[in-house]
């Protein structure tokens, strides 16, 4: 029933390649299916300005497509001056998750800015840029550890993300583009590895949803990301 | 226990004025407590680019706060030459919400664009401003019916907002600043007055959330949410 | 004669409220018939670039229209990334006119922006905005002094400003939306309590303006004036 | 008493070199003793969008300054992305000054730009804009009725612009840099040559102006400004 | 003598992975050694406004980084709002070169746009830019010829492109980075694969360079390209 | 042959005024024919962040046109509010070509801007500013020295720039517009007073260019150079 041939419940191939590039402190390629997402977690000394002398760090993040990333190809953003309203809120929804992955406390005055750029997009770039991103930004903790800068790691837990959403009136999980553009609600769910709510955004854009879609949909979710998990603790101990 | 005194499932005093400016096709002043937002719907004879010729119509949402309706003075936004991210996603959030309550394709060939101006905040700008948004569009609708320009109203139902949290570990509804600058989670649900979801968007601020604290705040969510129905409508009726 | 079945002579219905939000440290309503601009001023301890170390303080002002505060919707000036050529005469106006009040070497290193935003237009905001704008400053000044940041206000008189023009051949006082877009000429004119000019700007919209005509919209700006500063009396000994 | 030597009646050396660039439809240097100003005059078949269909012609002024016009650089606005505040108010009051010289309906659909760019500052960059300005509109005019895009030109009236201020206490015409940045008033005049104002700005830079100086002033810019219209008719006829 | 151990004449493995990604008309991944450019060509079935009605085609081209493609981190340009100077002068070579390869009256009136974006920077990312940019143009005008929207190719000839410069006395074709970073000259030379210069930039960066040394680096330059025709002709035929 | 009436190796009429305007530190009127560039050298007792705290000083440029400087206006990129791409490659040559007129060690902590504003255009316009700025360059350094900030100038060597070109079969030296915008290759060549190159730009606009005529041309711009060393050398004795 799904264009894919695939169950309610499967997810897409995921492959998470590190050491991708080799000037970044962490640095992922991250493949949902088609969908493929470069992260990279860089460091710097330096805090923003409203966590100055707080001793504290700080996670960021920010998100860009390659303008044919996509079917058509779109206006570059750097070009057009000024980032859209979607790659705004995809941002800061990666820099909300990825804070909640990490002690700032514990972080020191450093700055880790996860950079999400889309390659080629097919669906869930946002799921797949967390997903990624913490694996990036786990690197990044361990070379500050690994160059004394910190004396453990701050990570408190791993994050997460997948979507889901109901498509012809079945709930599924990871939806690539054909899904993704007719379904009629759209979730993204954010977890942590100990079994939390990170962050749930869930959208109808055709009729409303109800709690049962809901309660499915959240289980749907939380299988595929305890599949995420494996697939993050895979590539770390590669 | 919550500073205003309030129970946990009580929300502020909701008050809604129509005709509050005398320009706009709808004009609303909405209030959550000391969170004053109005609301103007503004009809124009053309849609976007992207749904010209389809005999379609579009709403969409605007966002905006004045400098000083917050506790220190913001960098007013047209100054500094661009909308912070916080706004652009706010904007959206609202369009989305309340292009749900109307049957675009029985709008004809219309935009109506809803402005929603923060006089003062005082914590729940944004579910105030659909809550109060959607009153100003069905008066805009109204007018579009009296003028004869559209047959009869393509109203499909009633949208409303309500933020819930878990503050200091008990869930609460329609948080003030004080309980939501403090607050663990953080949710909005947007509902029709049918039952259903338009939208959720739960955020952990501090520690993730649980299964058991999204049923709960969902349960807030929905009874706040009739009130919000009621108050509405006895407004339309006034 | 004039649309509102005004005489030549006479002011619109004039009011202002004090404290009409709640943040700012002052906070002023002022209406000029259908014109409804709220002015705050907000303090800063700090003072611009220009003036660092001088010991002196600084007062400015900004200015925006609310998207449908008129008869069509403007867009908005924070969404199109640049405020207009109007809006930024308007606030330099409003800036220069109010910074004559103050006696700046005894403000101390303060800033205070004046924020004039405009909820509902016909006609004159930029005179309502520095005759309400002045009101909102006192309260401001009086903050200071009352928390013990200053030893006692830096006011060194009253400000206000009224518009006049010729309509259909005739001099007028304070000019509503109908009479200003149809005046062959429109002046705004900005005094001091104690009779003295800070300010003139008149300009012929259509035929060029006389002699005569000056000195009789001049007489009748003072008189409006006049009636302006015991408005402005009335609200602040309230 | 003036620093220049200068009576207070007495303005600078005025000069007008026509065809002083050779693209231009209409191409002036004038000077104000050591201000400077290249003022082009360029016609364009279109009109702006809000005249398309009427019949009329338009007529609009952009104003620079060349960076190290002034005694210290100041930065380029192009660079910095954005036209100051001050560049904003005075090309809008060039416009307007040069658009009551013409009868725009009488212009056809052409739109003419008055370029006004300041390669030399010392006071009074806006009132030789102008009346340099008017000499290059009436050449571009001349130019539409000698290619018999015109059958006459739809010049009415002459236009000239002059500063007056009180400097230490008296009245004086055409204030230099000197005088300018110490004046207590300083006032913009804006005349036809048949004896009526198209636009006053006076501001009172330190004490507030009376009655008479504002009299006194006015009478100094007339005698100033029938000056200025001689000096434009011999350079019209040479 | 170089840092990487290869001769003067010797250039880095270049590689050309045609089809990269799945979306766009043209797609190639190349690499000279550490330097990896992403070139994408995208054609759309309309022309800039100076080209409309003419019956011809245009190439552009457009240029990026990713923000962590260099040792240290660079702003995003999309989020400063603007592109950088740099930035603007590479696409505009790149655009130029690639204009040279086609014959645009022959292409209709499509505009192909060829992004390169660069995944990881070793220096030559401009070179790199160009070189893999005419293959995947190639790949879109086959593409139009596949889909019959063009009866022939419109390719005129290959264009390649490498870097020259003279590193610690001696001429040395495609720099890496620490040698970019520290050569006396650099030199951008682009040539088509019948022998001609399309364009030639040699910059001193340190002590000017004379006619000899000129000679020297256009030698090494055509050598070093003609192995670049040969890979791109491999790839091509693969 | 040529449009002018010149041979291929004879330049336009050269004139450089120096004290053009009497504000800058260096000001120089460049005329090459009909292209006339005002050059003006600003000294900042300042340097870029890159350089703060290493003792050395920094030379930029910045380049304009006035709107209509060239047959039809161009829009002023202060209004648009970005300078276009051809800008910026043009004032990071100018920048470039001057730097490797100083001893930027031997300069102190200054920074020297070099603006360059087009009044006229016919072509040439860069090599124009390049070769005028030059002098205003040297007089800046005198200045430094006459005001005893420097013990002696930081010149190195005198630069100067000619484009050399193809038209019509031909090399020819200092194209005009009527040329430059019908050549097949089009070369800017900078060069020191010492016969070295500084920067070499050559483009084929048509057909590529080969050995033979990038020689034919580089022979032609060393004697078109060799005399605008003589005019700059005749300009500082002056």
């Amino acid at each position: 029933m799904r264009p894919s041939g695939r169950t309610p419940e499967q997810p897409r191939d995921i492959r998470i390649t590190r050491h991708y590039t080799r000037h970044a402190e962490g640095s992922v390629l991250i493949e949902f299916g088609d969908t493929k997402v470069i992260c990279t977690a860089s460091v710097e000394n330096k805090v923003p300005p409203f966590l100055r002398g707080e001793g504290k760090g700080w996670i960021t993040a920010e998100y860009g497509m390659l303008p044919r990333s996509t079917g058509s190809r779109m206006g570059r953003e750097a070009a057009r001056g000024k980032q859209g309203g979607r790659t705004v809120e995809i941002q800061r929804l990666i820099g909300r998750s990825l804070r909640a992955a990490v002690d700032l406390s514990a972080l020191g005055e450093h700055t880790i800015t996860v950079d999400c750029d889309v390659i080629q997009a097919d669906g869930g770039t946002r799921t797949a840029a967390i997903t990624g991103g913490c694996v990036a930004l786990v690197d990044a903790l361990n070379h500050l550890v690994a160059e004394k800068r910190l004396k453990k790691s701050p990570l408190k837990q791993m994050v997460a993300a997948v979507s889901v959403g109901v498509y012809k009136g079945t709930p599924v999980v990871d939806l690539d583009y054909p899904e993704d553009s007719e379904a009629e609600t759209d979730m993204n769910v954010i977890m942590t590895d100990q079994g939390g709510f990170i962050e749930i955004q869930g959208t109808a854009e055709g009729a409303p949803f109800v709690q049962e879609e809901l309660d499915s949909m959240l289980t749907l979710a939380r299988q595929g990301i305890t599949r995420l998990f494996e697939i993050q603790q895979e590539a770390l101990s590669a």
